[in-house]
């Protein structure tokens, strides 16, 4: 097995999901199964989270079918944390009905020996007190994300302050730029978040797509415009497993290898949500994200390829 | 004086704005005001419309200034039109206070006979029926838009579908594609204007940018990401103006010409926003929007030039 080149650390979760036309019950998520899928189509990558003992075994299978690397993946007594939620029509705004954290309430994520010198880490959604533990067991990795969402904003900004003073890049959605800096304008608050440290900065806006702030100045991409649908749950971190994965496979951090790896991950993030949980991507192809990537690059370009 | 590549039939009025910070009383407004200055950066634009004995003659010199030939704007006895409306904070959502038609109430567009072989021609925002009337008038044009709104969906939809389906190139707002074809995804209102006659299609999505759909395929830009809005009034107009004088200037209909025109429409209609009315393209220079075009296209592109 080729030695794992990007670690995510994040939540898995049992996710019980309505949307207009259909309801899942306790299908696999969390944020760490989404990015860690996402990314694996790239890179090695490996896993660190925390299941109970109620974890299916074929949710573990799952995970090893992407060959995702598991020894950061503790399996301990308890049941598995659960989430439930449900979306409205529009797909554009959900209500979450219920959240158990369980075995994830006391969740400390502890790498395994071989992962404190990866290259690439991706702090995906967990308390900013439990990425600054993890920020404290890497060496010199070349690159680190974080994302956060608005509970850790309202709850442990001084925390969340270190984080972002610490990583290369923060990931949050538009509603999240808005609340963490009082600003309304994205400009004015991604200047404001830049400030405090991180070079790299992408909003994410949802069917609006995302953009990339960085010195060599603003990417802005669209989403793939999609005809259906199924789930957005897990969108925004298949994007950014997408987006990491891409980058550590370019291997270099420069400005085309950021762009192009805000389009793969746009593109990862565009299947993953064409059906619920993995299941999208369990039988994605990197022929198949190859193939929208380029469909995607003509629908951006001012010069398009002849079809 | 150049002979007129692009007429603009639509309306001209005297608009009262309030923003959260500010409000101008009975400031040159309208659809065809907007869309012609716009134009006239890139070829010789023609106005068609009708104000009253009340328009004050700065506002014809303002034309005049731009360079828009006035053959097709009639000055009749009466007052002209008028509009009202408030922002909100947030300047996504307006709402309008008043409309008084005016002597716009029983406008009749007639074109001057020189108009009557323009090659390019923009029904800007008037009643289906008077587009009509307008498309009667016409010989054999190369190239012909219609912009529309919710009132005449609701109001006029045998005429509206009588538009689009004589129409190249139909515009109009996210909302508004959604209502006219009662398709909530994007992809599939466009689909079903599509097969209604228009080989184009340009749906507006105000500061998330805009998405032409076109046998080439869908090209999806983002709004230039400003730091200060003052006034979005006529950004749609301005963007439609823009986007069809560009079009004509470049001479050809294809999809790289259909695509630099989205994307200068896009600048003028940034500056446009920047100030109240015509003011800002009012000194606004071609030198200026080819660098920010310049800058936009490495907003979008994959590999950005040097800075």
């Amino acid at each position: 097995m080729k030695p794992v080149q990007l670690v995510v650390v994040g939540s898995v979760g049992l996710d019980t999901i309505e949307t207009a036309t259909a309801r899942c019950e306790e299908i696999l998520g969390g944020s760490v199964s989404y990015a860690c899928a996402a990314a694996s189509f790239f890179v090695p990558a490996g896993m660190v989270g925390v299941v109970g003992s109620d974890f299916p075994a074929a949710h573990t299978a799952l995970y090893g079918k992407f060959g995702i690397d598991l020894k950061g993946l503790k399996q301990v007594e308890g049941k598995t944390f659960r989430w439930s939620g449900v979306y409205e029509t529009d797909m554009n705004n959900r209500r979450t009905l219920s959240t158990e954290l369980n075995v994830f309430g006391s969740f400390m994520p502890e790498l395994p020996a071989d992962y404190r010198d990866t290259p690439f880490l991706f702090l995906a959604n967990i308390s900013p007190e439990l990425q600054l533990h993890v920020l404290q067991q890497v060496k010199k990795p070349r690159f680190v994300a974080a994302d956060t969402m608005d509970l850790w904003i309202n709850m442990a900004r001084e925390n969340l302050m270190k984080v972002i003073a610490s990583v290369d890049l923060l990931t949050l959605n538009e509603s999240e730029a808005r609340i963490l800096t009082g600003e309304h304008n994205l400009m004015k608050a991604a200047r404001k978040i830049m400030g405090w440290g991180p070079e790299y900065l992408i909003v994410k806006k949802g069917e609006h797509g995302a953009m990339l702030f960085s010195p060599a100045g603003v990417f802005v991409v669209p989403a793939w415009p999609l005809e259906v649908v199924c789930d957005p749950t897990g969108a925004g971190d298949t994007f950014a497993g997408g987006f990491m994965g891409a980058l550590a496979e370019q291997g270099a951090i420069d400005p085309i290898a950021m762009r192009k790896a805000m389009v793969y991950g746009s593109v990862v993030a565009s299947f993953g949500v064409e059906a619920f949980s993995l299941e999208r991507l369990e039988r994605l192809t990197r022929g198949e994200i190859e193939h929208r990537f380029r469909t995607f690059q003509n629908m951006i370009s001012l010069t398009p390829a002849d079809r």
